[in-house]
């Protein structure tokens, strides 16, 4: 369960988060980091206190957007000590590990890390089916970053050792959309309400993150995917023909 | 439970370390940090590394020897990734936490961390009832020392918060002894046997550790500890008016 997980920093600030970072997924056997804009990388500061997890620092892989470092994946988890005004799934670092398990083998999985200060943002969790979030002091809530991958990737780790190799091998009977597919469709949904004249480009924001929200935690197959894509064509190739094009 | 709990780093040589492992306590509401001979503290890399968690450092208490730090501990756990030649009680971090919150609220607990590099000596794991073991992948074990208190004080925040409040005040019915008590027994031990000739005092190392390991393991009362030592004296009285005492 533990190969096709990602785990993705967005802009971190101090590469020896980094590095320790790198050093905590290699100790639970987690291979693959993703940096999202990383403020300094390459860095001597990373590769010290990776401390031999060099290895998970030549492999990881730099992104100008969090799109692109989260594409391939099925499923997107992001960690966050914030509560959201709009309510979403929240897991903890156990449940997080049940549900990585309960997953097809080929399953890309992504779990997104934040800022060291500001976290991620709404429209970064927007892209999540699911928040992670970690108990811990409330007057003293802020957790380093590597200090969060490690009890995260502890807890992965730590759930792995218990399946059977036949668990761990089992095969999905439907495929969930990726991410990226998943942001096709949204601007297509975007596109297809504003032609329609049910959104107002400029106020509407709020409805179009409670719609991605519906859709998102729903965890969407490809075909079901599919079949949504299909009826937005349909509404707007209908919308043309009957009415003028909306112009903005 | 967590009140009582003792954080103890056994000559930590980056005092950076020090810092994080403060943050990664406060982080989960453990307050109490001893350190035995650290390199460099106070330091300003602590201080950074805290961010925040200034006062676990100012109420840190520094000793010059391990049984100095934990004299008034009467349940002390060693973080260990080595294997023991002697078998002793191993437990997970999970199973770390439910030991703690079996235990009567008064009392001291402390949980040893080693060197960065070598951990804790045979002799340091020979003042633990337990062994505590973190999983970790077994081709890179080595677990940053703040990282691995971090896994271990998630736990045992997690499992503080399933405690409804007449848990966490249970009393003792009995008393068990402290570090202090037990090192003077074992003290007292010692000399006894070798008055008797048992054991030569070259030679009894291993015999030593042995004994020692049946009763730290037991976690004797302070009552049990009374009849022991009366039977040590009264033995080594015996001793001492029957035949000339051992000249060594």
């Amino acid at each position: 369960m533990l190969s096709r997980l990602i785990i993705v920093l967005v802009e971190p600030t101090h590469p020896g988060n980094i590095g320790a970072t790198a050093r905590a997924m290699k100790n639970m056997a987690i291979k693959r980091l993703h940096l999202v804009s990383p403020k300094r990388f390459p860095s001597a500061d990373a590769t010290s206190r990776a401390s031999g997890a060099d290895d998970i620092l030549e492999n990881a892989v730099v992104y100008s957007t969090l799109d692109d470092a989260i594409a391939s994946c099925q499923l997107v988890i992001g960690a966050s000590a914030r509560t959201r005004v709009i309510p979403w799934p929240e897991i903890t670092p156990k449940q997080c590990a049940e549900l990585v398990a309960r997953q097809p083998v080929n399953t890309d999985i992504a779990i997104l890390f934040g800022r060291e200060h500001s976290g991620l943002t709404n429209q970064e969790l927007d892209r999540c089916q699911y928040i992670l979030s970690i108990s811990c002091n409330p007057e003293f809530s802020s957790l380093n970053i590597a200090a969060a991958v490690q009890i995260v990737c502890y807890e992965l780790f730590a759930k792995s050792l218990t399946l059977k190799p036949e668990q761990q091998a089992s095969i999905s009977t439907s495929e969930f959309a990726t991410a990226a597919e998943l942001e096709l469709f949204y601007k297509h949904l975007y596109q297809t309400l504003q032609t329609i004249g049910f959104i107002h480009p400029d106020k509407s924001r709020s409805i179009m993150r409670r719609i991605r929200r519906l859709y998102t935690r729903t965890r969407l197959e490809k075909k079901e995917l599919d079949i949504l894509r299909g009826i937005l064509s349909a509404t707007q190739a209908l919308k043309s023909s009957t009415f003028p094009v909306n112009s903005k």
